[in-house]
């Protein structure tokens, strides 16, 4: 039991998949982040911001899972920032057909009183200079700082990320984006690289591929389930961010071991994400069906080989 | 400790990385197969053609590795198969530049008669009918007969590989030749397919992404071990197979724990393939080097999550 504070966008998302098409539905890092937490018990928050045009409805669906948001300020005749995607045919890849900031482009982050002293600070993807004002506000140092980013900001605003990831412990990145912050190929080499720029721990995310921690000389693999059915992989990322900051801010310990287990907790969360489109998998899920593929999990990646 | 019959290619390669080129250098499924088999305490015997253009020391390699080469068949006056090609900068993919079939167009494989009773049959990556004619000359049915195969056999002997893969217990084959033999982009859902078609067990191939292993409901996954350097991709799928051919015949236990730690000793030889041009690596890979690196698997990828 912790305190998490989570900073990224609550939106709308309109999605188009192989298998079917969305209206605009409720979207953006910091709900997905949020609903994937909230599977652990802490007290949690989301800093954000939306315009008025958001339904009510959205709103509440993150109050009833316990988390707090006093912090996302709800602009009065503004818009919600609002994307549009396409997702081709493999899944792996995606059009942006639309992308409006609108509230988003003055997004000026409020951390609310009672979480400046969290536990654990999860920085969805947003304008890495966002991000540090949030670091900022802190009345003291969280034990965990987690940043998620992605290659726009390495295209837009190289500087302010690598300022801001000094100040942070974890980074989740993508393996391309790994290799365009580096120019290391080789993602050893790059994650060796991405630790002397600040996070001790850095996490690179291969979607279907898994996702590796690396730590120093040590590195873990966690494997992504294979499903029989990918719905829609919009905010797999985010889950997966939510799930491992969720279960460390839950269990406090900053060990790499416990490092691991939120690796795969993650994983094992961004497992249901996908299933449906946005967050609609997400909302409903128990903890009953958390635990059984938690032991797919193990079933899945533990052997028993005699070691000479 | 069993008997294995390895039937595959016995080769020049010549072959451009990133990293540098290479003349023509040993190369050929069986030659790393067997390399890879080596490993494990086995009566091995390697069913191949080649010209009499193969220098002698080749040949003398694979001998001085316990390897029965008497099934080697070398032609007089003859050239031995030859593959050129080009790994392009992220070495995923590759151009092949030059493929001369030679003695290959010709071969009628003979099985040993020491051999006829191997425990385990390892067939690499041949035209099927070749693959089929061998399993017809066995005296018995072996415990676990292994396939290898590629997209050329679907695009041109589809039916002939069709009916070899009836009689076989395992297939490996990567992702992409998975989703073209059945028509399923779900993995998951193409294994079930290939399942049906004959073979117990599939392993699906994903080159740096690892392989999975699947049988009626259960799923394994080896993650493939991060490298600081990959430098040729050559041989990797076959060092697998060898690795994991090798290991069941050694141990002849055929259940799916067994065949687990299989795929495992299949990634781990696979990890040291890659660090060298061609057969390099693995001609002098010391067993201290091997048990060391399966230490690193072990790390890799086991957690300890308490299940509720």
């Amino acid at each position: 039991m912790g305190k998490l504070l989570i900073v990224g966008t609550v939106a709308f998302d309109e999605i188009e998949t192989p298998f079917g098409k969305t209206d605009k539905i409720l979207g953006g890092a910091a709900t997905f982040i949020g609903l994937a937490a909230s599977q652990f018990e802490n007290e949690s928050a989301i800093v954000s911001i939306v315009g008025d045009d958001l339904p009510k409805e959205y709103l509440d669906l993150l109050e009833n899972k316990n988390i707090d948001i006093s912090g996302i300020e709800i602009v009065k005749g503004g818009k919600t920032f609002y994307w549009k995607g396409k997702y081709h045919n493999d899944l792996n890849s995606r059009d942006t057909l639309a992308t409006e900031l609108n509230t988003l482009a003055d997004f000026n982050p409020r951390v609310p009183e009672k979480f400046k002293d969290a536990d654990v600070v999860m920085l969805g993807n947003l304008h890495p200079g966002v991000q540090l004002s949030v670091i900022n506000q802190m009345s003291k140092r969280p034990k965990l700082i987690v940043l998620d980013t992605m290659n726009f900001w390495m295209d837009n605003a190289l500087d302010d990320l690598k300022e801001v990831i000094k100040h942070i412990d974890v980074i989740t990145i993508n393996d391309e984006e790994a290799r365009q912050l580096t120019n290391e190929y080789s993602l050893v080499k790059a994650a060796e690289e991405i630790q002397k720029m600040g996070p001790k721990y850095v996490v690179i995310k291969k979607g279907e591929h898994g996702a590796l921690l690396f730590h120093d000389e040590k590195v873990f693999f966690a494997p992504a389930l294979p499903l029989e059915e990918v719905f829609d992989p919009t905010g797999a990322g985010d889950t997966f961010a939510g799930g491992f900051a969720g279960y460390l801010a839950a269990t406090s310990g900053v060990s790499f071991g416990n490092l691991k287990n939120a690796v795969i907790h993650g994983s094992n969360l961004a497992s249901f994400c996908v299933e449906r489109f946005g967050t609609k998998r997400m909302q409903d899920l128990k903890r009953e069906e958390v635990n059984q593929r938690l032991h797919q999990f193990k079933t899945l990646t533990q052997f028993d080989i005699e070691l000479r």
